[in-house]
């Protein structure tokens, strides 16, 4: 499910150390410092109390309500939003950060972040005129129903005419918010700040030829797995109390969170101390309900994790979505899909699932790293996800550029598809209108996936070389190290450097696809499959 | 649970009528008549969405919030509700009343209701002064978790101060919001409005000595059911199956609501097509929760069944917490105890637990149908619950008159207590400390449970009358004639009546204690227990 920057706007109350606490140290910071700057923490309060209510209308709606009351809580959702986002973009607001840049600010690199960030956030807020705004809630709402419709009846036509209004409102947006270099860096930056269309150009081209012969070459290796190898009986309480047992063992604090069931599994950071994550259950298939939960429990001990002094202000919260998502891949995939993960947590699910009593370790390995070219990119492995990435921002650069006309997209897609995958698109609903993402108007919001993949490679690699003993403590299913680790070099930091700056402070280079590719060679080709 | 008010804030879309529909009749019908009462309608809506957003606030709080949430949720709490309070009590809603009430009205009932309310909770919410305000939410706060720690230690003098200054309080606000008679009614009246002190003194008077020969009688006939004449296993799964049963034959719409777990039964009419009902479970006493359930949904029956075409405003709210627990007790006492319930669910009930097997039908109704006098008020039986109401209505009126010091509060409620149940209290935590009500400052709330008992004693008469055939029908567990009845006399009135009007127009009298009087002495003393 796409994460909204809404549920991370606001972290966590952690080791007692209260909410109360934290405001009245902000009220002293601030009362050091500047009026304006104590008004502009004052506002931020206001403004996570509403994204933080938001955020628990959201959740609640995937989790809980009941059919009759939906078109009630878009009306309290988008009150609240509403709220929020007047309370920002008001013009004290911008009068206020002025204020604060006009003076010194000394070396308090918090109060550095805060004004880096509520400027650019309130250029963006006030640069799209009011009726463009308004334009663009209304062609989103419309056109999700559109796409809806026409995933399901198989039908690009009905979604056509939505989505070249929707390109043609992302490309004034560009306009309004401006760019160096290329209207789509006005885009990506909503998702990750930072990131620019030919710096990922230069990282995308470095991984596209060999993700195409690590996909191919793990495809053939993983002949032998059967794609139902582990199906049997696996009844959902237990696989809900297995699940909590690794959520728990990986760190996740169940004071301060908790794990319900929704059709899509999403991580929310609601509140302090307040981060729920989802999951949904296959009673054939526990490694389904398994693998979504050790992906947002990823998710959930950044929130977690996040300094709890600084909650609500830029400096206190996530400071992207591929950072974000670098933390649920790392914690999916390089530790839960590991042979060490197995090696310490066969035995438990061989307690929890009797189905589990005639197989070995190495089955469950073997079937958790099959890899195969899927046209769903929701169900892609680590093998070959990447490419539905690349796939998808080559589209999106091509349809804001305007050298792809929206008539001209599913065959576009197709035929990028069968060059990359191989694979004969069989229609558009399994092609070009999978992804809600452009319904949305969330054109450069793909790109933060693989961003993710790599961060997640390239920081569990560092925290390889830095903690002494890791893969004994991963073999014995104890995550302390790894955990303590990324609190201080990730999660602690929050939003005080930007995300290419902080990966480079955490592993000391600028983000490279080497880790990555280094990561899927080894388990996709090194080893044979036992 | 105490029932808030805010939660019944606003009511439920029904038969598909969205709320969209909703506002543009609203707006349709003010853009009609004046553009102050548009204003107001508007007015209204926001209110409704921060009290709506309040009630899932609490609703998760009670249901689904981890622990160290609890601190920044009561941040949220009281952020929204202040909203909601500043939105109603800002001076131009006061000039737009006042414009509204200069017009002609014309026969339009709902718009004089409406104005009717306003008028009166636009006057309650500016008279009192901001400091007396802060005051006693400061003072309420404080009091409360005293309260907790005076009730679990049994030292009503960690309680006491707090009281004194509680009864401070009210005495002030009694004096700033008016009364003709006596300090008492203006208390009263925030619970249920036109309720005045002369009149419950006289229900009650009538009551009184009666139900005190009533109990006498019930507790000696019931001394053949022993305490635990049912108990066995009865798990929680097959509990939740059987209520949901019962709930959707009396009517409760589960694409409307739902029934979810938490230490306190409670039910909140969050918002259109979302009312919640909560129990608890006893593993060993499946009664325990279906009662639970049965008076939840007689609560979320009525809030189901508000005018949706007028919800979020006054004439589309419950009218008050007598009406409303007239609602839940008249489906859980009059239908739910009734022997012609256990006629058609016995067998239903004999199918979900197996427990049941050896049982018949009349061990289940003797178990349900037993007295014996209780020192706590929420585990009191029909035949003795009004004397503990009573009891604190005595007390709350010399309390406010200064004719009891809070000091002696504990030797009058033991000594009133003997007097009335010829029970010695052992300890003041289940004495004068066994409730939260005036430890939250709710003073004059405790009457409006007996004008439940009475209203709904005296609307099953009614509907007896009026119904052909509702015996049958309630013997073949068909509810749609009874609940056809409360939409037609009650629901859908919303709040266009007040409560002693809704009363006289759908029963033809005045509310009298005669009928719970008859109801409690046919089923206590006139037939014996089989």
């Amino acid at each position: 499910m796409i994460r909204h920057k809404v549920s991370s706007n606001v972290s966590q109350e952690r080791s007692g150390y209260s909410f109360f606490v934290f405001f009245s140290e902000c009220y002293k910071l601030s009362m050091m410092s500047t009026s304006a700057y104590h008004k502009l923490i004052e506002r931020c309060r206001d403004i996570a109390l509403y994204n933080s209510t938001s955020a628990l209308l959201g959740w609640d709606q995937e989790t809980c309500l009941p059919r009759k009351g939906v078109a009630y809580r878009a009306e309290q959702c988008a009150f609240m939003k509403g709220k929020a986002h007047y309370l920002f973009s008001a013009s004290e607001v911008g009068a206020w950060i002025s204020e604060c840049e006009q003076e010194a600010e000394g070396e308090d690199s918090v109060r550095s972040a805060n004004l880096r960030d509520w400027r650019w956030s309130y250029d963006r807020a006030t640069k799209l005129p009011g009726e463009l705004v308004e334009k663009s809630e209304r062609v989103r709402s419309h056109a999700m129903s559109a796409w809806a419709k026409a995933r399901q009846e198989n039908n690009f036509a009905e979604f056509q005419p939505h989505l070249e209004t929707i390109i043609d409102i992302s490309r004034q947006k560009a306009d309004c918010y401006g760019y160096n270099e290329n209207p789509y860096d006005a885009l990506l930056e909503e998702y990750e700040r930072g990131a620019t269309t030919s710096g990922l150009v230069h990282l995308f081209g470095d991984l596209k030829p060999q993700l195409r012969e690590i996909g191919l070459a793990a495809a053939r290796r993983s002949e032998a797995v059967p794609i139902d190898s582990l199906s049997a009986d696996y009844p959902m309480d237990a696989q809900c109390a297995f699940n909590e047992k690794v959520a728990r063992a990986f760190g996740f604090d169940f004071d301060a969170g908790r794990i319900d069931t929704a059709v899509h599994p999403f991580c929310s950071g609601l509140a302090p101390g307040d981060t729920r994550l989802t999951t949904r259950y296959d009673e054939k298939d526990f490694c389904s309900s398994l693998y979504g939960v050790l992906h947002e429990t990823g998710h959930g001990l950044y929130e977690q994790g996040l300094p709890v002094e600084h909650r609500g202000t830029p400096a206190g919260n996530s400071v992207s979505l591929g950072i974000h998502e670098s933390q649920s891949r790392l914690w999916e995939n390089h530790v839960g899909r590991q042979s060490a993960f197995w090696q310490h947590w066969f035995p438990v699910a061989v307690e929890a699932f009797e189905s589990l009593a005639s197989r070995k370790p190495d089955d469950v390995i073997n079937f958790t790293n099959k890899s195969r070219p899927s046209l769903i990119r929701v169900e892609a492995d680590e093998a070959t996800y990447d490419l539905h990435i690349i796939l998808r921002f080559e589209i999106e650069r091509e349809l804001i550029s305007g050298s792809l006309a929206v008539a001209d997209l599913p065959e576009a897609w197709n035929a990028k598809f069968e060059d990359f995958f191989g694979i004969k698109v069989p229609s558009d609903t399994e092609g070009c209108l999978q992804d809600i993402h452009w319904s949305m108007g969330a054109l450069g919001y793909f790109p933060t996936y693989t961003i993710g993949n790599l961060a997640a490679a390239q920081l569990f690699a560092s925290a390889h070389d830095q903690i002494s003993g890791l893969e004994d403590d991963l073999s014995a299913g104890n995550y302390e190290s790894l955990l303590g680790w990324l609190r201080c070099n990730i999660h602690e930091r929050g939003g005080q450097l930007l995300p290419a700056e902080l990966i480079r402070v955490a592993t000391g280079e600028d983000l490279s696809p080497s880790y990555h590719l280094q990561h899927l060679k080894d388990r996709y080709l090194s080893p044979a499959l036992t």
